[in-house]
């Protein structure tokens, strides 16, 4: 029950950032094959990352079902684009569900690895983030996650209190897998709604480079 | 015979790819030490990163003669970018040959280690394509990949070509090897000479930044 | 003695590259949670990707003490940030000493992997530099490495020269280690303050993109 869960949320959760890359590909006029490298890498980027630094096998080395959901995704997307007309908030939607579902994932495979908790909270954002930063690294933009109201933050909030929950209640698993990753959409939806932003440097001149 | 030209295959390939990452930095005006950077990454990096997801050891860590082929590549092309002036074509024919060596390379290590053939395709891409791609995000420049008519496009047609030879063909390994790598630069070469794309994505307003 | 020796230099570094990613990132106005995964990424870029390359495991993933090391300092630097106006100049002694201090530390990390004297050199030059164009590429400027006057090329003499006095001298190790840490920091800083620059290649047109 607890394996179908977990696999079910990372093929949401690929889902959801193949999406996001596909889209933002197609806005930057990529050609089939380019959206397709660029939505294979936004979902595949954050976790290869956190497969390296924690030495075990790269998950999608082995897992054609992945990269066959990547690919059906992608190329859905590309079909799916003419119709569809309001990316920004369905991109947004996808990214978050993706940064949520991914960011636990990250936390637990740290967990099961032995790590210390506060270092698996960094796992969870590498996860959750690297797939998105390497996607606008490749596309030439500002990263999202530098740009956008409290991304990473989400993913830092949540990954603690997905320890906290875990550590201290008697709650099921499950239960607080899921309330977290609803939590870190919630944040992002919010932040984005509502303009939330944590406070800046406002001292330092934004020009001014080293 | 078959690891004499394999590795003929790698040290051509490293020529390629150490000589087009020498020109690429020498326009950006780098200095001798930064052109040895750049030359270095762009020929070690698509097999670095391939090596890192098969876990295998990084080819490079332990072959004193790969490093030195790419230091003499670099000097040498150091010294002679004051005769040669025609600089748009030698960094074009490089860059072409290097692709389409590295991507078969990246295929057969990908199939040596049993990786899925279709993640092979993949692997393949990696190894071609992501030498050049961190070259150009080292240098500020919007990545060849996705302003060039047709480069991953034809590291994925030539992967995919060399399987299916491979698989359903009583042909010799070489004779496919060499044929997908001769195809790919030949793709590569019709691509720019007649301005071949891939159609692409006009729906979109590719200043919209999201 | 040794140990220890090599633990606060270690130390030091980290503190040195995690200041400099922070001010780094206040100076483009990130968030305090941006500031914090800048000063990570650029204090264990280097080592990060050392240890990939090496296939040891990867030094901060056991080591809560680094990790909350890097925490502080970035604290520290977002509290001081308000008193302290010079930047320029604290962030340019900071980055230096990191930038001797890590290249050493990759030295001795390949050699004693039994990685050849001269690829050790490379992954020095890796080491000291990876975190701050890692910091540089996330933070959308222009990395340091190719805009200053002798960066890399500082790392890559410094690691020769280490190598040459470790094999051809009787010096004590601990005596070598600081020797080239301060040679290094010597060269930026002479090189900084008297425009020093490696002759570059003026036969270029640096607009002309390929």
């Amino acid at each position: 029950m607890h394996e179908q869960i977990n696999f079910a949320i990372e093929i949401l959760g690929t889902i959801s950032f193949s999406m996001s890359g596909s889209f933002a590909a197609m806005q930057k006029r990529l050609d089939p094959f380019g959206v397709l490298i660029i939505a294979f890498v936004t979902s595949v980027g954050g976790g290869t990352v956190r497969d390296l630094l924690l030495d075990i096998p790269v998950f999608w080395m082995h897992d054609l079902l992945m990269c066959g959901v990547i690919l059906i995704t992608s190329i859905f997307s590309m079909i799916f684009k003419s119709i569809e007309k309001n990316f920004k908030v369905t991109l947004f939607i996808f990214d978050s569900f993706g940064l949520g579902l991914f960011t636990i994932i990250g936390v637990q495979k740290g967990l099961n690895a032995d790590i210390h908790p506060l270092i698996c909270i960094g796992l969870g954002t590498i996860t959750g983030c690297f797939g998105g930063i390497i996607r606008d690294i490749l596309l030439n933009r500002i990263p999202l996650i530098f740009r956008k109201e409290i991304y990473a933050s989400a993913c830092i909030i949540g990954g603690a209190i997905f320890l906290i929950l875990n550590t201290f209640t008697d709650l099921s698993y499950t239960i607080i897998q899921i309330f977290t990753i609803l939590l870190i959409v919630a944040i992002r939806t919010f932040a984005v709604k509502y303009h939330w932003q944590m406070p800046k440097f406002y001292g330092y001149n934004n020009d001014a480079e080293m």
